[in-house]
Order: structure tokens, then C-alpha cells, then sequence
């Protein structure tokens, strides 16, 4: 069995309103060092496959089709053995 | 400044609805080896502060005081240099 961890993540230049929400939550908690905070998606997808060079192209595959929106958000990932 | 990368995840024995939905998207669109889809939170957080020991405090206390759920969530955390 094969893992894909794959981190979707808004683009830089993207606004990140929940980011936002956060750091303003934190600074009234008194954490003022924070400077910014970017909110992003971690997604870990298990197969039943072992051929790396397959699961890698079905993992491309996903982030394009369903996984991350073009316009606002970019993915990277790697593969590694489940254990 | 320094960079503290967060993660937030669902505790393994929680059910993932949110996991459960794409992956059933996926056997629809044919990716019939995904087995499991797990989805969580990453978490970039910027501090203008250089002192390693003190933003390591501060991220545990902000990941107990805000970031997860105790009764749902884990988290675990790295504090690196900022590029």
C-alpha cells in the first residue's frame, strides 16, 4: 500500500480570510508576535496500490480534478510506503 | 523570525465525513484503489520573534487554547527559521 500526503494551500497572493481570523483572535489573546497566519488543507489518501509511478499520476490526476481549485490554491505531495 | 508549521488532525479512531465524501467521489470518477481519505489542517503561522524556546511555548498553548479540539483533534507542531 502506497500513502500520498498532499497539501492543498492558497496561493501567496491570495487573500486568507480565516488566516486573518485567527491572527486577530490571537493578538487579542495577547500572542502579538504572530505576524500572519495561513490556513491550509493536509490530506492524507491511502491505495491499494503499490506502483509508485501509477499512484502519482492518479494523486496529479485528483488534485487537478477535485483536490485544488486552479485559480486560488496550489498542491504539491509526495508518496511514501504506508506502514 | 521564525515559522511554526502546525499540524491539526482528526484522532485516528474519529470518523472523517468530510474524508469519507471524496473518497466516495473518487470511486465515482473511476479511482477505485483509494482505500481511505483523511483531511486535516495545516497551519503556517509567522512570529517576528527569534527566541526558539519562546514561540514553542507560545504554539503549544495556541494549538491547546484555539487550534484543536482536545477531544477530537491532535497536533503536532515544527518551528523553523523563515526564509
Amino acid at each position: 500500500m502506497l500513502k500520498a500526503k498532499i497539501y492543498v494551500q492558497l496561493k501567496a497572493n491570495v487573500l486568507d480570510p480565516q488566516g486573518k481570523a485567527v491572527t486577530n483572535s490571537l493578538h487579542n489573546l495577547g500572542y502579538t508576535d504572530v505576524i500572519e497566519t495561513r490556513i491550509s488543507k493536509y490530506i492524507e489518501m491511502s491505495f491499494r496500490n503499490d506502483n509508485r509511478e501509477k499512484v502519482s499520476q492518479e494523486v496529479e490526476k485528483i488534485c487537478q480534478d477535485l483536490l485544488a481549485n486552479p485559480n486560488t490554491e496550489t498542491y504539491h505531495y509526495e508518496i511514501i510506503a504506508e506502514e
